[in-house]
């Protein structure tokens, strides 16, 4: 593995779980591994989770870590190539890149998109310009169109719990929300589960089909009681529209998943990538029963963090 | 010791103190107490010294440290319950507090009063929430009505000044300031004081008097060079109102100590947690002079931490 | 050396250009060195390279390392003697200076000129206060009239790559800028290079010679091309005028370096402090060829930092 931005980026789905899952038994047993080595984390956008459990990952593994929360800390970038920069932008992204990978070992890059041009997004001119430029692994911090730590962790959260012998039925639903939201954290889901040994299925609103690169072709349901009928993970998540991109178009029924629905299906298990807006995305009835997987997810992207970067400095699958 | 957020979880006061003291001797000698354990500093408010001074306790330990800057690097936290979240807070303390329960060992939590409403604040709705969903211990780094660390820091800089066998006389005294400011550092010093071997009195303006539960039946002055007379040890700070709580009834007479103070009573020691308005609060003449005692205060701030770690970490009272 | 702020600190600068070679050749060697002492960088401006270089030179050491952005981490800082503090500067340096030294082993400092007064800019009033009121070594991460730490990096890179026996001809060259910028870095690279084994020499337009002080005897030369004849290295900047101080006088021809330069001058090296606009102050030709040492600059802040660190925790020259 040269670098983490994608499932594309993991041969060995199985192997990289299995890693996972034996760290996870012993979690300070490699610190020789990131000795005299730093991780760099470089942040266009706010974070919490992402932040504190990468510096975690380092650190498990004997790495210094460097956080830079660009644009505050720093200067502001310049991504066009061959520009007379007169303007506003201070530093080119080359340079950044380069002198990056002077300082750091690997570098971590979070990045959301704009939602304003679908094209521009989903070309991740931040992400692509790092992969060009930089001379170390970059990892994706979660970018303008995925969020791979984040669907590591779910799949080791989803592994880990789940005991019976035939595949689980996983449900991905659209949930409301007040503010335009990118398909980021849906699209890595999407993309992980159908590499997975699980029966995948999504639900959202008509208008918020995602992207069939990422659906390709999972079956994908716009009454959200018939694709959760059953489930055994229920994934909630809101997002914008893919097709009217980033609008969000306006929805009938009440998507939210409340205190009946766990009545009905007292076995599902919900998860959600955090951050959470109760009783708007989801009912505290459900985020405050043993039917939650969220504090487990958020644990498991020190792990997924640091399997992966385990996995760049010193491949073995 | 389950949490550290006033005098109050310290059973053996002379215990903790005589155990601050062998840390000071000897402050690397327990790095293994916090190997592979993490220290997460989250700071609602601005900080100098609990910022450096946490962070070198956790590192003298052998811990990593975590500072996050609540509200600039992450997101606006919900605290009431049941609420529909479809304003402006973008995540629920709950889950803020739980998921930092995963990545941390120890959390330190800053949080200062709004100072608009008094039973509000007296509430401490952040640092209740805290302790209400953390899941590992929680440290005040300052809250709503208390500064217990600086007061801790405090009572280690007079036990290590003062040599005579009688109880030194310390006395709280009122300073005037251009802000309004919190209660907290008069209310912790009193809380503390009234548990030590010394000889405690307040003096403030009329309309100045701390509140009932934190003064107790310390004698008050509203006479300030009464209250002075033959003072060991003079602490001084600002705050505002609790009758009329939060503003700042005007005073006649000038509380500002300076050279004249300093003239009539040449062995006063003289303290102050800092920041401090040179020439509105205190007089450069006791700043700048052998009898103040605040830097060293501020370094026993780390000193303060570590002990409060290690006996988190590991009790031994 | 008791602080770093100018190459005036440097007795044997011979010597310390041997010592940083050889860290380069196994910078983790000393890592006792720097054992349970902790590096403090206060940054009242931003920083990239300088932030993440010192960070790392301090972790090669051992140390632990204190990052303090002024006045968004903190306090706003009061400098004059004196005065009554009823204003909005909230600690006085003399307490953030002390404080500091009771936290840190070494204070790094960063505090760039305001550009409006040159008397005031000249007579470093940051640094200044930190070196009068620190009690531990204080080492300049760029003040009002220097970046002695750029310089130091500079010449390491001369000295690793010039394999002649005749010293080089290094020129500094004026380049343009749309934004007034301080003297800082083309100050202290005369300086150095004053001290240094090289035929050096300064171009720049009518209205932008620097302080004489900085310059020396060093040649001036206002018609470019002149002065680049035969350089083995141009160190391209930018910098406001020092007699009309702050301001950018008129310039008439193009000072910008592009792709003709580097036809007629195929050996010549390019050097430029970074951060860099292209194509303003500097073609992409020049950038990305193999000519240009600004990613080996950077990456030698690092070894200049380490170098001087490990000077201050055990002089050696």
């Amino acid at each position: 593995m040269k670098n983490f931005t994608s499932v594309h980026d993991i041969k060995n789905i199985k192997g990289i779980l299995s890693k996972a899952l034996a760290i996870k038994q012993d979690p300070f047993s490699n610190k020789s591994l990131g000795q005299n080595k730093t991780l760099g984390l470089v942040f266009l956008n706010p974070s919490l989770r992402t932040r504190l459990s990468s510096q975690q990952a380092g650190w498990n593994l004997g790495m210094h870590v460097q956080v830079l929360n660009a644009g505050q800390d720093a200067w502001t970038w310049e991504f066009s190539e061959g520009t007379v920069m007169d303007g506003s932008t201070t530093e080119h992204v080359k340079e950044a890149a380069r002198v990056l990978s002077r300082y750091c070992d690997v570098i971590g890059i979070r990045a959301f998109p704009l939602l304003q041009d679908r094209e521009e997004d989903y070309s991740e001119p931040v992400l692509s310009a790092f992969l060009k430029y930089a001379t170390v692994p970059v990892v994706s911090l979660e970018s303008a169109t995925r969020h791979p730590l984040q669907s590591f962790a779910d799949l080791i959260t989803i592994e880990q719990t789940w005991k019976e012998a035939r595949p689980p039925k996983v449900v991905l639903t659209w949930a409301p929300h007040t503010k335009a939201l990118p398909h980021c954290v849906a699209n890595s889901f999407s993309e992980w589960m159908i590499k997975a040994d699980v029966d995948f299925s999504i639900a959202n609103p008509i208008g918020y089909d995602l992207s069939p690169e990422f659906v390709q072709d999972t079956p994908v349901y716009h009454d959200q009681m018939e694709a959760l009928k059953d489930a055994d993970y229920v994934y909630v998540k809101n997002w914008s529209s893919f097709e009217q991109y980033g609008t969000m178009p306006p929805v009938e029924k009440d998507w939210m998943l409340g205190e009946d629905f766990l009545l009905k299906n007292p076995s599902a298990r919900i998860m959600h990538c955090l951050p959470v807006r109760r009783n708007l995305e989801l009912g505290d009835a459900l985020l405050d029963s043993n039917n939650q997987l969220v504090y487990e997810q958020a644990a498991n992207r020190t792990l997924a963090m640091q399997t992966v970067l385990s996995e760049l400095l010193s491949p073995t699958l």
